[in-house]
């Protein structure tokens, strides 16, 4: 199979695996695919050991890095540098009624507090220039083949710097306008993304979507949000789409780092389990539709903050979820696809099935077309 | 083109047209595809009219009919069966507030009132199993090929009579669910219809739901929501459909009656001027998202009403609008796609126009394989 995204990469199938754990990178990158490591939740530091780790198990094969920065937030216009600085002054933009909701929310569910092991440096993660930054500068001194952005279009100076480090760059578009600017600013692939993904998203959907980013840009493009097997993989391309990005189907492979109880959860899901909220970054993320999300839409909800504000404030809480037994309220970021995991495999063999499962869409499409 | 469904048919494209225009109706069938009647605004004897002409206009080539069934809806236990008894049953079901809620909306708008037009015989439309099944009688003496219910699975003493008048019988699914309740009453299609859709629509999108769909049944199913050009309807059977139901597409093409000043915002509208809102009917459809709906979700909204309710209050507000310049309050369902419907076409180029896109896709992905 060969598009301008296997050539641009030297890769065997156009699947592009978005994923938080390293395993899942490799894994997927050694199969023929792209692994793309989400770098969010990982200090410089941390991002430092992971991409060490990539390149030690990747066998040479291409693979990327994702990071978040959003085109606008709250505290863009403060003019404070330091992460520090910046936590201090937006820790001070939070609302005290909105504390009192989640630290209820928390209450009326039994979980523990915390104790002393609250980290302050951790509530903005990379959801700002200034903290995204310097995983850009960390990924650069690895051999990455892709820089992706997932929030807007990259800074110009990012997509110049990796430009210079022979690195290509990719962003989200949920609109064909979104992607219109991304090809203006440089990027190399846009990443058409429908509703129905995982995380932050847009309302249009892929089918919709898909073709009026490929008229709208001359760049090649990525279909992704509901991409889980060949046949949508073979669908995005009927589209105009030139490869695939994946997500949630990553989730519950055999690699995956995902808490079990998440995993679980997965696996049981249906396709309806899922709903496109602000209650997890302030700006709409589809995640597991769970006591959580319905809390955030409820009367007595005091309504979303902007990003990242609202991560600030419930940063404390999602830890104290995740290791209390309040699975109801565990929130986490999943695609309408999750309807149809319900197996786990090894990453392999989820790209080879999806590479079997296209040749085969594509052989019964012939078919229908020769009668 | 060949699949079970244009073998079932006798048509020579996998298209099938819903549409409330007959001429609509009438061209898609000329030209090779199926036209379908959305009979719900008819009353009987209207319906019988524009049955006879469509029969005197289609060259003999195959159309159908589609009305709604509601498999739930408020007044379905109450045991009245004539319309104008359950009509004042349902009447006496109308909070006061929410009357008062429309009427101040309309004033705030300067809406003029109605006068003398009212009639009130219409405000159930085909929405109950009393006023649909006359609609069903009616479309029996027709040579029609298809009788589609738009809203759960037909009721089983319906599928028997069409099937023993030699008439297909479709409905439409949202969630595998549906399609498997569906199959068991017996229809011999079932139109998968993905959240992107105009009108009824469920919440899983057109890519996530169709391959479960195919997969829950051994029925033929055709892809709905968010089909418009060819490459849509390569990826629509690429997800394994055996053809396309469309609907919104036709709403701006030269033969349709859809009124003016609506066919405008449709031209103009993008992909994101939609919303799925109950304020039409009751149960969630996808509207061209303006004033209306915004007010329904505003904090002043008394919420919706449950179908049949919500449309028996606000029929002669929607009358008293349509013929008002209050333009920024008309309500109609339109799905995803409008934001790529930007030219006036007749019906037939638009069916070609589709193949011949069809075509070309399935060349290009050939030649990817290939390569």
């Amino acid at each position: 199979m060969r598009t301008r995204v296997t050539d641009m990469f030297g890769i065997e199938f156009p699947i592009f695996a978005f994923s938080h754990c390293r395993d899942v990178v490799a894994a997927v990158s050694r199969a023929g695919g792209m692994g793309v490591l989400g770098a969010l939740y990982f200090t410089p530091e941390e991002l430092e050991m992971e991409l060490k780790w990539i390149d030690d198990h990747v066998d040479g094969r291409p693979y990327g890095v994702d990071v978040v920065m959003p085109a606008s937030y709250a505290g863009a216009d403060l003019g404070v540098d330091s992460p520090q600085d910046l936590v201090a002054r937006l820790q001070g933009m939070i609302p005290e009624g909105h504390r009192k909701f989640v630290d209820d929310l928390l209450a009326a569910h039994d979980v523990p507090p915390l104790g002393e092991e609250s980290d302050a440096g951790r509530v903005l993660l990379g959801w700002t220039d200034a903290t995204a930054r310097p995983q850009v500068e960390v990924a650069l001194r690895h051999p990455i083949a892709l820089l992706a952005n997932a929030l807007g279009p990259p800074p110009a100076d990012i997509v110049e710097l990796a430009h210079a480090h022979g690195v290509k760059v990719a962003a989200l578009a949920s609109t064909p306008r979104h992607a219109v600017k991304q090809a203006e600013v440089g990027v190399d692939v846009v990443v058409a993304q429908g509703t129905e993904a995982g995380g932050h998203t847009g309302e249009i959907s892929t089918m919709v979507l898909i073709p009026q980013v490929v008229d709208a840009v001359d760049v090649p493009v990525l279909a992704a949000g509901g991409i889980g097997d060949g046949r949508q993989m073979a669908a995005g391309m009927a589209l105009g789409a030139e490869g695939v990005w994946t997500g949630s189907i990553w989730l519950t492979v055999e690699e995956a780092d995902t808490p079990e109880m998440a995993k679980r959860r997965i696996l049981e899901a249906t396709s309806r389990d899922t709903v496109r909220s602000r209650s997890w970054t302030g700006k709409p993320a589809r995640l597991l539709k769970n006591e959580w999300t319905d809390a955030w839409e409820s009367a007595e909800s005091p309504g979303t903050l902007p990003m990242p504000l609202q991560f600030m404030l419930i940063s404390d809480a999602l830890r104290r979820i995740g290791r209390s037994d309040a699975a109801e309220l565990a929130t986490f970021p999943a695609g309408q696809i999750i309807g149809t995991m319900n197996q786990v495999k090894p990453a392999r063999d989820v790209v080879f099935g999806m590479v079997e499962q296209y040749v085969e869409a594509m052989e019964r499409l012939e078919r229908l077309t020769r009668d």
